[in-house]
């Protein structure tokens, strides 16, 4: 069975980068909610909170912040960020490789946010990625 | 400035607690969006990404991930589980403590769901706090 992540993973499938390590990756959703949404996923394949060590999901929110505070401090001028991990398909997991959805927000965005959610398209996806790249390099 | 959530860890405000430990306590969302929604905390106060440890966070996720768990093999027949950290008032942040939501989902359930987003209450909340305890304890 392919996985989609672990293509992206192994460069076999094309995503925006905006940080990596050893055992990280982290990359734009390719349907974003809010500018920069950025997921965070252990390079090491598990599916959901059923198979995946603490120690891994201790990692991924550790990038999870760096990303968070990286939208504070890019010229996304994020204000805040929803961190959510969605567990299992009936909570909306779509991608069966674990991930972590980083969604910047900002004061007043709830509109926004409402179209985003339903909307999912940002055409200028390649500036936003660059933008949150170079702050999580800035930290 | 006093701070509701180290008042229930004081255990001078009440609340429904369904895991504790030295550095962190679960106890049940007061303003739940589905049945068994839990809130994880640290101990410590801190206020969201900025200020909270990597370390803390760590130890949230490892607690979440075990109430996730415990609403599968629990009373509530949880499917799976939405897992979100609101990192600010822009994103949602109503109280100034760190908080790991865990909102246990069911097959199928997308209709009560999106009632229980709108409406935020369980009339049976002390019934469905000791079927999590219970599974917790069980794990």
């Amino acid at each position: 069975m392919s996985c989609v992540f672990c293509e992206i993973v192994a460069g076999d499938a094309p995503a925006i980068r905006v940080y990596e390590d050893d055992a990280h990756l982290a990359f734009l959703d390719i349907r974003p909610m809010v500018r920069g949404h950025t997921l965070v996923i252990p390079k090491a394949h598990s599916v959901d909170m059923t198979d995946t060590p603490a120690q891994t999901l201790a990692g991924m929110m550790a990038i999870g912040q760096r990303v968070a505070l990286a939208a504070r401090a890019s010229g996304l001028h994020a204000d805040g960020s929803n961190l959510v991990i969605n567990d299992g398909k009936a909570a909306f997991q779509t991608v069966f490789h674990i991930h972590l959805h980083v969604a910047p927000r900002r004061r007043g965005d709830k509109l926004s946010f409402a179209k985003g959610v339903l909307l999912r398209r940002d055409p200028d996806r390649e500036r936003h990625g660059r933008l949150l790249r170079e702050a999580i390099e800035g930290l």
